[in-house]
C-alpha cells in the first residue's frame, strides 16, 4: 500500500548518533524533519497570531482533539470544513487522539472497548472510542491522526502496564481497519511503561500494523531523565526507519537532543509558550528570568544569537517592564522567542546531522549554556 | 517665535462645516490630521506589537506620564534614553501630564502650586507641579507635551469651576516659563467645565500664551451629548486656527465626528482597544458582540469593508470561539480591528474633508449604521 498520505524521506542519518534528517510530504506543504511542533490546543497557539507563526518558521502545528470536541464542538469545525479553515492555518496540522486529556481526568473508566468521562464543561458523560477518536480528528481535518492508546500512571505496576498494552493494541488494530485515510495520515503509539519487554511486545504490535508513522507514547509523563534515556535508546531506533517517529510532549533542549540522537523526528510541547507566558526566556546560554529586577536596566536582546521578532526589537529591560505590568505583550514577545528558540535549535539539528556533527553540536550546545545534560 | 519643535500646515476646511484637513509635521515622523491616537499606556498599546501597529497605519500615539513614572520609572526611562527607545516605538508619541489620573486618585489634594497624592504603588505621598509634569515628560522624550491643568468634576459648581480656570492658567504660565523645548511641543489647555463664560475666559487666558497646540480638557469625562456639543459648537473653532487641536479621551465614532465638524485635529481613546478586549467590534454598521452565540457559526469577518489583519485572515466564528475559551488571540484580533476601524475613520474623514464632502459622509455614516448620532 503505497497510497499512503505523507511521504517520508529519509535524506540523512548521523554517522556517529542515531539522528535523523528526513522530510516529510503532506497535502499542506513539507515538513523538515527533526521538527518541533507548537501546540495549538484551543485552535490558538497561545497569544500568537499565525502571521507570527509563519514568521518563526513553524513548519506543522498540533492540535488537541479533546479540546476542540468540546470547543468548539464538531458541529462548528464541520460547518467551517475544518480546522485549517476554521483558524486559517495553511501549513500541517497534527492532532492527538483525545485520549492523554481523557486518562488524565478525575473519575474517567476504561473497559476493553472505551473509556468513559465526564464532560469538564457539563459534567455528562461522554465515551471515546477508538472509532469515535477517528471521527473527531477526521472532522478537524488533520493531516496526521493520532489513534487512541490507553495512557496510564508511569508508575503503575507491571500487570498494569501489561493490560494497557493489550488494550492499546486492540484498538491500534480496530483503528487502523476503521481509518479511512483520504488524505489524513494515521500514526500508531507504543506504550509499554518503563518496563523494556512490554515495549518490546508494544513495539512488535504497533509496527506489525502499517501505520504512515510511530510515535513513542507514555514517555514525558513524569519520569526520570534516566528512565526516559533508557527507553530512548533501547527503542528510539527500533521503530521503522522508513516512517517517521513522533515522541509526544517533548520540548525541553535537553529531551529534544536526547531524542534525535535516538532517532525520533518530531516533537511538540506546551513548555516554550507556556514558560514564555510565565517569564522565562530559553536562551543559548540558558534560561532567563525576565521577571528577575537584574534586568531592569538591561538594553541587551534577551539573545544576541536570536533572529526572532523579538530579539531584533525588544529589549530584556523592556521585557521585564512588561511582565511587571502584566501587559499581554510580554507574553507574546516571550512567546514568540521561546517558540523561535526551539525551532531554531532543530534546524541547528538538522544542519549538524547532515554534516555528521549533531554529536559536536550537542557538545557544544551543552558547554556553552547551562542547560543540564541529564533533565 | 518661529522655532517651534513641531510644523501644523492646515491644508483644507470643509466648504460647509468647521472640519480641517491638517498636517502636523514632527522629527519623528508626519502626523495626517485629523488623527486618532491609541493610548499606550504602560508603553505598550494594550495586546499589540509595534509591527502591527504600524500595519493598520497607527501616526501617533499617547503615553501616560502618571503611569510612567510609577513604572518603569524615570531612571529607567532615563536610561534607556527615553521612551521610543524604551519601547522601540519610531513614530511620535504624545504624552499628557499625568493630571487625570491624579485628580482621579482618592485622597488628593490640590493647593496653588502643586497636587499631591498617594502613590497607587507603596501609598507614599508625591507632589505634583507644572514643573515636575514637565520634567518627567522630558524624560520621556515625547514629541508632544501637554501642561499640568487642574482637573475636576465636571458637575462641580461654578465657583469650583472657576477657581480651577485661575489655577490652570497660573500652572499653563509655569509651564510655559519652565519648559526648554528643544525638540518637544507642548500644549495648553482650556478649561472651564460646562459654564461658557469660564469656557470664554480660560480660552483667552490660554490662548494669550504661545503654545504649540490648544487643547479642550475636562470634556469626555461622563457628561452629556448636549453638553459636549454645545461646548465644542462654541469653542471648538475658537481654538487659534494656525495650531493643531486637541480634544483628549475622545474615541467613539459619534463624538470624533462632532469633534472633527467642531474644527478639532487630535483624539486619543481606550474605547477601542477596551471594547475588544471585552469581545465588542466597532464595524461600519454599528457595534457586533463576537460573544454573542449568533455568530458562532458566523464565517463573515468581523466587518466586509474593512482592511486589516482580522478581517482579511478570520472569521465571526473564529473570534467566537476565542473568546469562549477566553484566549489571549481573540482580544488581540479584536484590539487590531477597532483601532483600525478608528484609523481608517479618520482616513475617510480626511478625504471627505479634501472633497468637501464632510458633511455628506457624516450623515452616510449614520444612515448606514446604528450608531446613535447624540451620545
Ligand atoms: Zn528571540
Ligand atoms: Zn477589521
Amino acid at each position: 500500500m503505497d497510497d499512503s498520505p505523507i511521504k517520508f524521506e529519509l535524506i540523512h542519518i548521523d554517522r556517529y548518533t542515531g539522528a535523523r534528517r528526513g522530510r516529510i510530504v503532506t497535502k499542506h506543504g513539507t515538513i523538515e524533519t527533526p521538527v518541533f511542533m507548537p501546540v495549538g490546543t484551543n485552535a490558538t497557539v497561545k497569544t500568537l497570531t499565525n502571521s507570527l507563526l509563519n514568521d518563526i518558521n513553524t513548519e506543522i502545528i498540533l492540535a488537541n482533539a479533546f479540546h476542540l470536541y468540546l470547543r468548539p464542538g464538531l458541529e462548528v469545525l464541520e460547518h467551517f470544513q475544518g480546522l485549517h479553515n476554521f483558524m486559517n492555518w495553511e501549513k500541517p496540522i497534527l492532532t492527538d487522539s483525545g485520549g492523554f486529556q481523557v486518562f488524565s481526568l478525575p473519575n474517567t473508566r476504561l473497559t476493553d472497548e472505551k473509556v468513559i468521562f465526564k464532560s469538564p464543561l457539563d459534567g455528562s458523560q461522554i465515551e471515546l472510542t477508538p472509532e469515535k477518536s477517528l471521527d473527531i480528528q477526521k472532522v478537524i481535518g488533520s493531516d496526521i491522526a493520532m489513534v487512541l492508546d490507553v495512557c496510564i500512571n508511569s508508575l503503575s505496576g507491571y500487570d498494569a502496564v501489561k493490560d494497557s498494552v493489550q488494550k492499546t493494541f486492540n484498538w491500534a488494530l480496530r483503528s487502523k481497519r476503521y481509518h479511512n485515510s483520504n488524505g489524513q495520515a494515521l500514526f500508531g503509539i507504543v506504550q509499554g511503561g518503563l518496563f523494556e519487554d512490554l515495549r518490546n511486545l508494544s513495539l512488535s504490535q504497533i509496527t506489525s500494523l502499517d501505520f504512515d508513522g510511530y510515535a513513542l507514547g507514555g514517555l514525558a509523563v513524569g519520569e526520570k531523565y534516566q528512565d526516559s534515556e533508557k527507553i530512548l535508546k533501547a527503542f528510539g531506533n527500533k521503530l521503522p526507519e522508513n516512517k517517521p517517529r513522533y515522541i509526544m510532549g517533548i520540548g525541553s533542549p535537553t529531551m529534544m537532543f536526547l531524542s534525535v540522537e535516538n532517532g525520533l523526528d518530531m516533537f511538540d510541547c506546551v513548555l516554550p509558550t507556556r514558560m514564555g507566558r510565565h517569564g522565562t526566556a530559553l536562551t543559548w546560554k540558558g534560561k532567563l528570568n525576565l521577571k528577575s529586577s537584574e534586568v531592569k536596566f538591561d538594553q541587551k536582546p534577551i539573545d544576541e544569537k536570536c533572529d526572532c521578532y523579538t530579539c531584533k526589537n525588544h529589549s530584556r529591560g523592556y521585557i521585564h517592564h512588561l511582565f511587571k505590568k502584566d501587559e499581554v505583550l510580554g507574553k507574546i514577545l516571550l512567546s514568540i522567542h521561546n517558540l523561535r528558540f526551539n525551532i531554531s535549535l532543530v534546524e541547528k539539528m538538522r544542519e549538524a546531522i547532515e554534516n555528521d556533527e549533531f554529536k559536536f553540536f550537542k557538545d557544544e550546545f551543552f558547554s556553552s549554556s547551562t542547560y543540564s545534560l541529564t533533565n
